[in-house]
C-alpha cells in the first residue's frame, strides 16, 4: 500500500501527462504560467488517478498526513460508538488523529467514495463493519492509503472482527443445553442493497447447533427484522401469535433481545419461566434487563483496529494483519428451564 | 474570534520578536540561516503565544483548515454518541471534515488543551458538554478560532443547550400531578473536580416543584450517585433501605431510571402500583423500559452546534449565539398514582 501511496505522487503525474513536475504543481494550484488547455489536460488526469489535488497532496503521497479516517455507519448506534471509542483508544499516544466520516445511508457511502480522492487527506482508512461495492474497493486500492475493517473482512485488508458463526453457536447452545426443543431466532435484515455478513453466519451458528442436538429447524421460528430493538419488539410479536409459540429464542442481538423482552412483559409472559431469551453483543445495558447474552469485545475491536494501523504506518507491515477475537457466554437471568420440565 | 485569528499570525510573532518574518518562517519551520539562540527564542514566543506550529499553520491563521475538532468526554455513552451523531449531521453538505478528541479522564483533558496550539489545525472546536478549567479557556482564546459548547455554557462562546432546571421541573411536577408526596431524587455525581452545571440545575427544579406544591424536601430523599446506570441500581437500593421509602422517584437521567429499575425488579417492587420513576433524556431504549422521561433533542442540540460553527466560519458572526433547546414530557408506564390511592 505504501507503494501505491508513493506511486501517486506529482512527479508520476508529471510523466504521464508529458509535461514537468513544475508545470503540474502550478496546473494543480492555479498558478499562472501554464494554458488553460495543458492546465484541464492534467486536472482531468489527475482525477482519472485519484490524485489528491489538495495542499495536502504531498505529505498525503509520503504517507504522513497524521489523520486517520474512520468510517462508520451510525455513530449514534452503540455498536459503532463502542468500536470508534475503542478506535481512538487504539491511537492514544501516537501522533495520528482521527477524521470522522458518518455514512448512514447508502447515498451517503457512494458520495463519501466518490469525493475520497479529492478531499480527504489521510494516511490511513478505518471502516467500521461497513459493506462496500466492488467499484468502492477499487477506488480505495487507488488512492493508495492504509485500509483496516474492523468488525468485518474486506478482502485481504487487514482486519479485525469476531467469529460470528462461533457467536450464533454458542447463544444457541445455552438453549439447547437448558433443555429447549422449540428454539427460534429473530435475525437481522440488512437495511442495505450491500449484505452484511453478521446475520448469515450468525444462523448458520443456530442451524448447525439445532441440528448436531437432533432438533428441526422449523422455518416458521426463524423470523427476520431490522436489526434495533423495534425489530425485537415486532418478531417477538410474530413468535408470540404463532400456534405453537417456541419456549426460548435466540435474538440476533441483544438490541433485538430488548425490544423481545418487551414484547414479553407486554404480553405477561414470564422470562425465563415461560420463555427464554439469549442475546449477542454484551450491550452495555444488557446489564439493566438481566439478559444472558454472548459477549463480543467491541471496544477491543476497535482498539486492535487503531493498533493495526499505527504498525502498519510505521513499519509498512504487519506478521498478523488478520485478527479473530473470542466471544463467550455471559449468563444473567433470562434462560431457564423450558415450561414444564423440571431442573 | 476571526480577529485573533488573524492576530496571531507569522508578521505578528515577528513584530514581538523583533526578528522579519522570513526569520521566524525559518526559525519554526527548522530551516538553515537562523542562530540556535534566536531559534529558540522565537519558538518559546510562538508557544507562550499559543501560535500553531505546523504546516497549516498559515491556514489556520486564514481560518481555513476546513476541519472542525469535536472535544467530547466518552463517545461510547449515549449522550456523546448521540450529540456527535448531531454535529457531524449539522456539518452535512459544509466541506468541514470534524476531528474527534476524546478525554475521558482529567489529566487527558489537560493534556488535550496543553497540545492544543502545536498540534492542532482546526478552524473551529465544539466542546460537548465538558467543564474546563478557567486556565484552558484562556488557551482557547489565544488559539483564535472559533469555540462552540453544545450541551452547556461556555462564558460569552456561543453554545446550545437545554434548561436543566425547567427539565428537573417538569419531571418532579409529573410525580406531584399523579398525588405523590414523598417524592425522591437520584441525583448525579460529578466525576471530575470540575463541575457540570446539569446535576445543581435538576436539583433546582426538583426542589422548586416541591416547595411551591407545599411538600418537604426531605434531605434522606436526595442521593448522589455516578451518573449510569449502575448509579441508579444503587441509588434505589439506598432508597428502598429508608425506614419510609418514597412512591416517586426522579431520576438524574434515563440510565439512571435503567438502573433503579432494575433494582424495583429485582426486589419485587411493582413499577408504577407500588413505585413510580420518571427519568430525564428520553434515552433511544426508554421506550424498551416503558420509562415515563423528560425528553431533550441531543441529537439536535448537535446539529444546532455544527450548523452555529458553520454560519460563523462563513458570515464571522452570527446574530443569535445562544440557543436554549425545549425539553417535553413523554409519558409512558412508569407513573401512577401512590399505592393507596384511587384514581
Amino acid at each position: 500500500m505504501t507503494k501505491r501511496a508513493v506511486a501517486l505522487n506529482m512527479a508520476d503525474l508529471a510523466e504521464r501527462a508529458g509535461v514537468s513536475i513544475a508545470t503540474v504543481s502550478r496546473a494543480l494550484s492555479g498558478a499562472p504560467g501554464v494554458s488553460e488547455e495543458t492546465r484541464r489536460k492534467i486536472r482531468l488526469l489527475a482525477d482519472d488517478l485519484s490524485y489528491a489535488v489538495s495542499p495536502d497532496a504531498a505529505r498525503l503521497a509520503r504517507g504522513s498526513s497524521g489523520r486517520v479516517a474512520v468510517v462508520t455507519p451510525d455513530v449514534s448506534h452503540w455498536f459503532y460508538a463502542a468500536m470508534l471509542d475503542g478506535i481512538v483508544t487504539g491511537l492514544r499516544g501516537t501522533d495520528l488523529d482521527v477524521l470522522l466520516y458518518e455514512v448512514k445511508q447508502e447515498r451517503e457511502r457512494r458520495r463519501f467514495f466518490s469525493e475520497l480522492p479529492a478531499r480527504r487527506q489521510v494516511d490511513a482508512l478505518i471502516l467500521v463493519a461497513l459493506p462496500i461495492s466492488d467499484d468502492e474497493r477499487r477506488r480505495l486500492d487507488l488512492m493508495g492509503v492504509t485500509v483496516v475493517m474492523a468488525g468485518g473482512t474486506l478482502g485481504d485488508h487487514p482486519h479485525v472482527r469476531i467469529d460470528d458463526v462461533e457467536a450464533g453457536r454458542q447463544a444457541t447452545a445455552q438453549l439447547v443445553r437448558a433443555g429447549h426443543t422449540r428454539i427460534a431466532m429473530i435475525n437481522s435484515t440488512g437495511t442495505w442493497s450491500l449484505e452484511y455478513a453478521a446475520p448469515g453466519a450468525r444462523l448458520r451458528g443456530f442451524t448447525g447447533v439445532l441440528e448436531e442436538a437432533g432438533l428441526e429447524v422449523r422455518p416458521e421460528l426463524v423470523v427476520h427484522r431490522h436489526w434495533g430493538s423495534h425489530g425485537g419488539v415486532e418478531g417477538m410479536s410474530e413468535l408470540l401469535s404463532l400456534p405453537e409459540p417456541p419456549t426460548g429464542v435466540v435474538a440476533f442481538s441483544d438490541e433485538v433481545a430488548f425490544g423481545a423482552l418487551r414484547t414479553l412483559r407486554r404480553a405477561g409472559v414470564a422470562v425465563p419461566y415461560t420463555m427464554s431469551v439469549v442475546g449477542i453483543d454484551d450491550h452495555h445495558l444488557a446489564d439493566m434487563f438481566d439478559l444472558t447474552t454472548v459477549r463480543q469485545p467491541v471496544t477491543q475491536q476497535g482498539k486492535v483496529a487503531g493498533q493495526l494501523v499505527h504498525q502498519i504506518l510505521q513499519k509498512g507491515d504487519i506478521r498478523s494483519p488478520h485478527v479473530t477475537l473470542p466471544t463467550q457466554v455471559v449468563a444473567r437471568g433470562t434462560i431457564g428451564p423450558p415450561p414444564g420440565v423440571r431442573t
